[in-house]
């Protein structure tokens, strides 16, 4: 899974009939300090929100398959979906990221 | 999913039997200012149309088993598919695209 | 999907019992002028043909499991194959690519 | 299958239901040397662990749907697992790494 | 699929219950020259062994879940296994690569 900031959504009413009632998020790829990834990277994709994701709100991205693996969802035409929304990132002992201190 | 921007199209007549009827949109991977990625990542994809995309619009694009999650795909050998025409792209308050203003 | 062009085969003896019959094309990937993609990127795959693809023709590749919805595909151990000979590639109002013109 | 690092973890607690339960690693992308890859591709990602894996420790990773065909592992909407601990990795005849003089 | 080259081995002991006897090879990426692919793109990846390859042999990854398409192989927690040892690689009329004048 990759990590990602939520920045924003995708709207659109013609679409295939099983995606109504889906929200798409907008993600930002980041890295460990919450960075843009490099220009050699793509920088946004296009998740289906499956946690309530909020602005801002570091998520884990699932893509593939893996992101038909929720509650009906093994029907949806989506190759990526926000599992889960980040609490905290630690690297060795160090906390990278904390969505508390974050929210402040 | 990626957003794309329709910009031609590809016919075949040779073909597996089952693509028969299925019509292939060329995409242009785009940023969100609309503007071409750069140079070290592809430029196009061809993408099976769901949503009778026309040139110009943009595209949700769903790659790998997502792209046959749909009517009478699952036998498609196809690994992407354009699967919603967007209406609009927002970045934190800021709206990025709009398929009205962009049709005018 | 890839546009690509075939540039060559493939010939193995030892490989997997399902394997026998599937012929190889090695493929070059290109852009709609038919120049090599830059440097950044793999510049060749191999695939199995489907549709008896020549020397020189520009085919459509599909990846991943949509590889292997073809006939007698779905025990295959293939990751790409040809899936259709590419007549045209249209770019808004240009032809960027004819098959026919290029056999000539 | 990737090799990589276990550098840190990821903890959410706002996440699909099916994922209760499974640890998520942080993993670093290495080389054979141990080096970090050049900024040109992604550093980090995260990958549910199978195997107990700790910090400082090389584990195979993967991706798709190879990642959920593990002990009640279908229904997880990962797209990434750490199956495995390497011991050794040798390049020819030359013993590019150890876990027993790295743990040391 | 990708060429590869067989460079050396990665061994586990703890690792999911499924992959006990199942070999790891360590792939090396390159170009129909034998060469290194350039720094931009990962260098090694490990792929099961499913034809019996040695060192230095070129061979056919398949990745995703095409590589699980092989005997017993269908709930192995693979992303990548070499299906197919090379005997020639033909670029337009010229041989690039031929297995029995590299074996000298």
């Amino acid at each position: 899974m990759q990590i990602a900031r939520v920045c924003g959504t995708v709207v659109s009413t013609t679409k295939e009939p099983h995606l109504t009632g889906t929200k798409f998020l907008l993600l930002q790829a980041i890295d460990l300090e919450g960075q843009e990834l490099p220009a050699y990277l793509p920088k946004y994709e296009v998740a289906a929100d499956r946690v309530g994701a909020g602005f801002g709100e570091w998520v884990l991205v699932s893509r593939g398959s893996g992101a038909r693996q929720i509650r009906d969802g093994q029907t949806l035409p989506i190759d990526a979906a926000a599992i889960a929304i980040i609490d905290t990132v630690t690297v060795g002992n160090r906390l990278a990221y904390s969505k508390r201190q974050s929210d402040r």
